[in-house]
């Protein structure tokens, strides 16, 4: 790797960054994740140099960077002879390709050859390679994904318009205590990305009230009331997500997929219900045409290509996990959160906010 | 009670019809509930008369009615000393409080006064209720509750802009059974309201492919491939629900109550920030008129107030829960659903696709 000698210890808060990117994961991977990458080569500031392993199948990746502007110096490929397909079943996928794409990605971070991991690829691959390779911190018995989600702005001292949801599908089912441990890990990260001080935190159930909800959230309720590590809102209900109610939201990862899809679903069906508006009446298109800066408001709130990924929490390194429909722009802004993660030392800030005393 | 001697047998197709309407169930009882009902009283057509028992205060709704326009013929008032508060804890108040508006509601009911009950009131507390009091049909272990949900149109030849999702929450959790006893009785339902005779029927998941579920989803796959009485699609995930992929949704109560609460919640935010943006500017206002046909038709997809209340499905009586928020017009439209599943004979309808042979 060109930069391999220059680099100092991931604390230094001047070392270099490198970004193992999966080159092979995504609907529109490779070319997407490349073209992404070699953009991010060209542009970034040499304040704190950032450098790329975009791992994958090597021929490809060279033939597709030889007609790609970007800054040779910059960017390495790093083999990997397989990778996995987006509709593989993610536990035999694992286990039969431990050369794969992603599989090599963490390992060069585990290695101690990059700081993050970006990929787009099959998730729940992903997710299982993360949890087999890297470490969890201490106190965490699941790592959970958070993905944030936007929200009508709020018009106090807060002006950030995202909440944050976790877990949204690292696992499948949380006890009491991997939700409180998802609480805190939420907390930390909100702090970081929305330099949010305190922010709220409340679990997902059926009722304000907590008496109806699952064994899991009644008693890890209890758990958080009295837990002054973070600032526990309550219990919310699926209406106060949309009105970005609170800045963290807790719940187990069946429904935290469930919920984030929802959203991204109902955005979709909004924009094709005023895309065949448009075709339709011409009053309407005059309309659209006034209502444009209110339409791309609405947008950007609700367009997961603006905000990247969803990083995995409870583990020793970063990983983001991106949609696996992004385009370039997408993969471009997982990258940068990765590179944000990685100046923040994440992994430190988590395992910090967990070893807090109750 | 007024018409008690020309009762019928229900399954007479002109006999009389009885509504128990909980009076003092939800956010605005006793008064929207009554006006409801009063206008209900006058306009209903003679053919197969509709009469109504309006339960709770005696004093109370003796006093609302006689100042509003109603027939009085048509409405008997039938006194309960109690009724359970909306933020009540379910188990405790319907065990504390024998004779609530909703446990005499059910009871008339429950002894043939009634052919249906219609509640605004605390959805735990009815549930439990309805649970106790009527038998459960034969093969049901769990019973139910079936909301529908507003999608954008399909061109094709189904015509109806409706899906529906059940459980939304008659219990939390749910084995393989009830998921495809849910299954069969969601396609029952959605051949009656949506006179849709093939209805395609998917679990929720958090992938298309089985292999990552929870054990019950993936159970219940396997069990519904191979079950002829149902039109099979397969798995959906959450963004596939607001593009009305498929008819009918099965997952489990706490799964579909954080659902349709999105929902809900989502076409809240959406008009509230179309509002924020008409006060905001000149041209939003003047593209905001244009679009006033369009907006409505999506104001019409995303009310619940139009689509009244989720029947509890499962049990051998008519039983609808409206959303605690009613007001007239939905409290309205929630007896109308009621005495439509009346006249369907929808527990028989019910018992019939679940005794079919596999």
């Amino acid at each position: 790797m060109a930069h391999s000698d220059d680099r100092k210890p991931a604390h230094s808060s001047d070392a270099p960054i490198t970004i193992a990117v999966d080159a092979m994961g995504g609907y529109h991977s490779p070319g997407e994740v490349v073209s992404a990458v070699a953009r991010l080569s060209k542009y970034e500031p040499p304040a704190r140099p950032v450098y790329f392993s975009l791992v994958g199948d090597e021929a490809e990746l060279t033939e597709i960077l030889l007609s790609t502007s970007h800054n040779p110096e910059r960017i390495h490929i790093c083999h990997a002879p397989t990778s996995i397909g987006m509709g593989e079943p993610a536990k035999t996928a694992t286990a039969d390709k431990p050369d794969s794409s992603i599989a090599e990605a963490c390992r060069l971070c585990a290695d101690g050859l990059a700081d993050a991991v970006v990929t787009a690829g099959n998730p729940g691959a992903a997710v299982l390679t993360a949890v087999h390779t890297f470490q969890r911190l201490p106190g965490v018995h699941r790592a959970a994904l958070a993905s944030v989600y936007p929200t009508p702005r709020e018009r106090g001292e807060k002006q950030d318009p995202f909440s944050l949801l976790l877990d949204v599908g690292a696992s499948l089912r949380a006890d009491a205590r991997d939700l409180v441990t998802f609480a805190l890990m939420g907390s930390a990260y909100a702090q970081i990305v929305s330099a949010n001080e305190r922010p709220r935190v409340a679990l997902l159930s059926n009722s304000r009230e907590n008496t109806l909800g699952t064994e899991s959230v009644r008693e890890a309720y209890e758990k958080l009331r009295d837990d002054e590590r973070v600032h526990f809102y309550g219990n919310i209900e699926g209406h106060d997500i949309p009105r970005g109610l609170v800045d963290v939201i807790v719940c187990e990862g069946f429904v935290g997929d469930v919920t984030i899809k929802i959203l991204e679903g109902v955005s979709e069906a909004a924009f094709e219900l005023a895309r065949s508006a448009y075709r339709e009446k011409m009053a309407w298109k005059l309309g659209l045409k006034l209502l444009s800066g209110g339409l791309n408001r609405i947008k950007q709130l609700t367009d997961f290509e603006e905000y990247g990924g969803a990083p995995l929490l409870g583990i020793d390194r970063v990983m983001i996990v991106a949609h696996p429909h992004s385009e370039s722009r997408a993969i471009e802004n997982a990258i940068k959160l990765a590179i944000k993660n990685v100046r923040a030392e994440l992994p430190r800030v988590i395992a910090r906010a967990l070893a807090e005393k109750e």
